[in-house]
């Protein structure tokens, strides 16, 4: 074989094996191979192994130095692009305040729609990709991106096409989702809303391919489960994927209501009992868990050691938001579900790469293995288990995406 | 007034204002400077105030850009000397092992200690280095390293040498500790250990200026009250100064002892109750939290919101080591006491800074006044908040220690 490129002296290579998400307990299934080394041709991977069994010419060769190597991350949920800050609401929460003082005093989720509709495209983009280049140098090669913090329709395009400005100055690969985030305040507007959303906003998203799925954040003081069916249906007769946001602070059948669509993932779960693990452990549908929002907000951690043992396939991701996850950090995420929601040194890894994937429909991502795109991360250390283990410094040293070196 | 150095363009310049212990509600206190300066000479601040109003001159100008600027941070606690990792520790241990078995199976802290005796002094100076400057990185200026994982007398000599050397070569303030750590495994041991450290370890770390402090571990599997006493009284009688760790697991006095002899610490107090905290409040000890433990062992977040509201003073640190906190951000640790223990923004900066140079006997440091030494961070953002409201990415842009850049 030639090769473009043959990065060798790698002390552990490590990948989930094979595609598909991975349910229970072969979360813990890892390859795990020493002394190894990856050929890459055209950004793709050609081969990897042994490096005492590489028999080919490499144009190129780039020394690893006795570090582990394994798969890009994939970070399978993000709010990454807004406007304005959340300080004063942090200040003022972590000072006691509750969250209608906040909100009185003009904070909370709506102060963040404001900013972002008052935000320049161009603003947006610069904003959102100084918080993707973090996500990228803590080991993330392929992103979501959620739109949401939009409130009419042209301000939910405007966010895709903040993202898809995104997308082209990126070394990462971004994933776009039409996030219906927050109902109109007045009841009223509701219905009027949803008829936009559903007649206008879903199918010009459609046709312009400016997201692959649709999100809704299904929870009391949201969207209700038959206004979310509504509006998945469409989504789905316009050829797109779904995902929830659901069970976050209430069950109120999110999760239910997923798992009947074939949802791609159900996100949060922090509020999800025996009925719902069960229900996500018989089905196909991702479990993604978000630690950050749990420390950050103090609520309970997800199930994610009962959704595993039960036999759901959990990915994790950061939820990077200014409201409730302030993680910039895609591998710290996964160190924070390794100590706050159970998982296994072996299974956070499962969780942010395969299954993140899967979270995402994408076959090729999130693994180390001829035929895929040559995603993947140098580490500090030799011991690939530093990844997680390594708390408030970033365990990662390069990041390659594409098979070329992003940071 | 001429000047080595002047900073300006400094959106927020901020400190806690004066000297010693904040206590209960003064560590809400803050002195927040806008549009302002700093001149340095000599290494020590000369003055701080409005950029307007500044009329001397200065051989150099270093433009802050509109970025905050806040006091050095103050690490008050870490074991950041040490070989060998505890790697397969931590992937059983979150594999479901409980900690007996490590320890069967040649893990804990003993096989970090076996691993620390067998390097050398180098070897420790050098994996000590790359830790302390992770803490640098993440702002901290001032930082306790503490020996312990020695044995016998010799082993914490060599361990307070590496300190040391580590001390020469670092830009950063260490402050070292002498650290009785574990007990002799032997019970018979235990004594015959107690008079070597009494008649011969303390003595010669006195003398020779090795550390500045004794730590002593008092706890149900540690030493005792009564054996811990017996040490304190003697490192009194040579000058040094002494804190505890204590009230880890269990409240067996350590806590009283330390506010009975005029300790400069107490560290950890996750198992303090409503009596220790009262003690902490009316004493002048520091109560010296430390919450990467709680997340990485998951064991209950020491008291914070109610020592302080108690009216106690309260630091933050680390506790950098391998087997129960490897928290590398000095900065993290702050952001992890707002969401564990109860702080405000206010009160984790006051922890990090003043308090933390209180609890290593320092008048000099975590402060940014006219006199003190010219240790202080550029942060990335123009809002000095973002130092604990950010998780996962380091909001230190710039670190200056004694009016030199040093990262």
């Amino acid at each position: 074989m030639k090769a473009d490129l043959l990065i060798k002296g790698i002390s552990q290579l490590v990948t989930a094996e094979g595609a598909g998400p991975k349910h229970g307990r072969t979360m813990r299934e890892l390859k795990i191979m020493e002394q190894a080394a990856i050929a890459i041709s055209g950004g793709v991977i050609g081969w990897t192994g042994r490096e005492s069994e590489w028999e080919g010419e490499a144009e190129a060769i780039v020394e690893a130095g006795g570090r582990a190597v394994v798969s890009g991350l994939v970070d399978p949920h993000t709010h990454a692009v807004w406007a304005g800050d959340r300080l004063a609401d942090f200040e003022a929460r972590t000072s006691g305040s509750i969250y209608e003082e906040i909100l009185a005093a003009g904070g909370g989720i709506r102060s963040t729609i404001r900013a972002t509709a008052a935000a320049s495209r161009d603003d947006l983009v610069a904003l959102a990709r100084s918080r993707i280049d973090c996500l990228i140098a803590s080991g993330a090669t392929t992103i979501e991106v959620k739109s949401g913090y939009g409130f009419t329709p042209e301000a939910e395009l405007a966010m895709l096409e903040a993202i898809q400005a995104l997308s082209a100055v990126s070394p990462a690969r971004i994933v776009p989702t039409l996030l219906i985030h927050i109902p109109p305040a007045i009841a009223t507007e509701r219905s009027s809303y949803m008829s936009q959303v559903g007649e206008e906003l879903i199918p010009e998203v459609a046709r312009r391919q400016l997201a692959t799925a649709v999100d809704i954040f299904v929870e009391k003081e949201a969207w209700q489960v038959a206004e979310a069916e509504t509006l998945f249906h469409l989504a789905k007769q316009h050829g797109l994927a779904i995902k929830l946001h659901s069970d976050q602070f209430h069950r109120i059948g999110g999760v239910e209501l997923g798992i009947r669509l074939g949802a791609l993932s159900v996100d949060h779960l922090e509020a999800s009992g025996p009925e719902q693990i069960a229900k996500i452990a018989a089905s196909s549908t991702i479990a993604t868990i978000l630690p950050g929002v749990s420390l950050h907000l103090g609520i309970p951690s997800a199930p994610g050691r009962k959704l595993i043992d039960a036999g759901a396939a959990v990915a994790v991701g950061t939820d990077l938001n200014p409201g409730s996850s302030p993680v910039f950090s895609t591998s710290t995420a996964l160190a924070l579900s390794v100590r706050l929601n159970g998982l296994t040194v072996e299974e956070a890894f499962v969780a942010g790469t395969v299954n993140a994937a899967c979270a995402l429909g994408l076959k090729d991502a999130g693994r180390l293995e001829a035929g895929c795109t040559a995603d993947f991360l140098v580490l500090q250390s030799s011991d690939w288990r530093d990844l997680v283990y390594t708390l408030g410094a970033n365990p990662v040293r390069d990041v390659w995406i594409g098979g070329k070196k992003a940071r």
